[in-house]
C-alpha cells in the first residue's frame, strides 16, 4: 500500500525526458541516515526516494534536518509497508549488498549496473536501487525481489560503507553514464535478455506482474507437493524466483509462463479435482 | 618539513609492489572529517595519509575515534607545514576541486585521473590526491602545485560533497582501475547468466540437457492442450524454447524446471489419468 504520494519528484531529469532510478531504503534505522542518503542522491541527480517501514516512523524531523538542502527529496519520499509494494511498478531492480552465498543472481559492479539502468531508462523503463538497513544488511527475501546484485569493489579488509556512501557511489555511477540527451546512446548488444526484449517488441514485466506469476506458480507447486517439506520451502521459493527473474521476462513472457502453469495444473484440477 | 614519519603505510599494496596514491588533506578543519576520510581511504585500499597544517592541531583524538577500524591510517599520518612540502616527493599530483576560473590546468574526471595514476604507479612513480579544507575549498596557490584538477560530475544544483565523500569517490575510481596484476581487480562481469553460473558453482546446461527439458515440457503441454491448434504449434514451440534459452540455464536449473513440470503434470496424471 502506497501511503504517501506527494509528487514523484525528478524535475531535472524530467526536463530531459528521463526518470532516474528510484532509491528504495529498506527498513532504514536512523533518520539522520535517511537525510544524508537524500543528500548523496541530490549530488548526482537522483530525486525519487521510497522508504520501506523506517524503524523510527515517518515523517522524521532528523531526516529532514540531515538532508539540509536536499530536504525536498525527503519531503517527497513515498512510504511503503513492504519492499514488494515499493518495487511493484519498477521494471528493473538492483540490490546493493555484498555477494550472497546462497542465491543465484547476477552480480554487477556499480558501473555495469548504471549502464544497464541508463539503457533501460532510455527505453522508458523504471529502475530501482535497493539499500538494506544500516546494521543488519538486506535479507535474502528482499534480495530475491531484485534482478541483480550490485557490489562495489571495496577492500575486503575494510568493506563497510555507510548508507549515504553506498547511495553516493551508485549516484555517481548513474550520473557518469549519462550521455548528452539527444546524441543517442550507441546501441550495444548487452546480453540475451535485453536482446530478447527488443526482438519481441514488448515491454519488460513490471515487478507486480512477476510477483503475480510467482504467487501463481508457488500456489500450484504447493498443491502438487513440489514445495515440500515446509522447512525447505522458503529457500526453494527464493531459488525459483531467482531462476525466473534471470529471464528478464517481458509481460508477454509472464503471460506465457502463467499459461503454461495454468495448463499443466488447471488441467490436473480439471481432470482429477474439483473444477 | 616532514614532522612525523611513523612508517609510510600501504602494506597491502606494498605486498603487490604497487604504492597507491597518497591522500593529502590541505588545512583540514574538524578531526572527525580526517577520521571519516581515513575510513573512506580504507574502503578502497588507499593507505597513506598526509596532513597539511590541520586547524585543530595534531594528533587529534577525534580523528582517531572517527576513523574506527581505519585508525592505523590516522596514526601513521604524516604532518607537514605546507602543501609544497607535502607533495615534494610525488611525481604526479591531482587536486580535487571544482573547476577554477583563472587557472589553466587539465581538468579530469575521476576515472581519467585514476587511470593516469594507475599507469604512473606501475612505472614506479608516486602520485598524490589533494583535498582542500571543508568550508573554503582549495586556494589557487595550492591548486597551482597540481598537475591536474579532478572534478566529479556532480549535479550543479547540488554540488557539495563532504571531505570523506570526495575521498571515497577517488578511492573507488582508483580501485576500479586496478588491473589484475597483484591487487586483484574485481572479476569482470560478462553477462547475467554467466555470472550467475559462477555463483552457484554449477556448470551451464549442455544443449542435449536443454533439449531434453524442451521435449519433456512440450510433451506435457501437448497432453494438457496448451500447444493447440496444430498449425500454431511450431511457432509456439519456437517461442517457448527461445524464452527458456534466455535463462542461460545451468544443469541445476534444468533439473529444477523438469521437477516443476513433473510435479504439476505428473500429479495431474496421478490423479486424473493413468499414472
Amino acid at each position: 500500500m502506497r501511503k504517501q504520494t506527494k509528487g514523484a519528484g525528478a524535475p531535472a531529469a524530467a526536463a530531459a525526458g528521463l526518470r532516474p532510478p528510484v532509491v528504495v531504503l529498506v527498513n532504514p534505522q536512523l533518520g539522520e541516515n535517511i537525510g544524508t542518503a537524500a543528500r548523496a542522491m541530490a549530488n548526482f541527480g537522483l530525486t525519487e526516494l521510497r522508504l520501506v517501514a523506517p524503524r523510527d516512523g515517518w515523517p522524521n524531523d532528523k531526516a529532514v534536518a540531515a538532508a539540509a538542502a536536499a530536504a525536498p527529496i525527503v519531503h517527497a519520499a513515498q512510504l511503503f509497508d513492504s519492499t514488494r509494494e515499493a518495487v511493484a511498478d519498477l521494471h528493473y531492480v538492483a540490490a546493493t549488498t555484498a555477494r550472497p552465498r546462497d542465491l543465484v543472481k547476477p552480480v554487477l559492479a556499480p558501473d555495469s549496473a548504471a549502464r544497464e539502468m541508463d539503457a533501460r531508462c532510455r527505453e522508458g523503463q523504471r529502475c530501482g536501487l535497493l539499500f538494506g538497513p544500516e546494521k543488519s544488511g538486506m535479507d535474502n527475501d528482499t534480495i530475491a525481489l531484485a534482478d541483480a546484485i550490485v557490489t562495489a569493489p571495496v577492500d575486503p579488509v575494510y568493506p563497510s560503507l555507510n548508507l549515504a556512501q553506498a547511495v553516493l557511489l551508485m549516484g555517481y555511477e548513474w550520473r557518469r553514464q549519462l550521455k548528452p540527451a539527444g546524441l543517442g546512446r550507441q546501441t550495444e548488444f548487452d546480453g540475451p535478455a535485453r536482446e530478447g526484449l527488443r526482438m519481441q517488441g514488448t515491454r519488460p514485466a513490471k515487478r507486480d506482474e512477476l510477483v503475480g506469476f510467482f504467487d501463481h506458480l508457488e500456489a500450484e507447486l504447493d498443491r502438487s507437493g513440489f514445495l515440500y517439506p515446509p522447512e525447505k520451502r522458503p529457500a526453494m521459493v527464493r531459488n525459483l524466483r531467482s531462476l525466473f527473474l534471470r529471464l528478464g521476462a517481458t509481460e508477454q513472457d509472464v503471460r506465457t509462463l502463467r499459461g503454461i502453469v495454468s495448463s499443466l495444473a488447471g488441467d490436473r484440477r480439471g481432470r482429477g479435482g474439483t473444477s
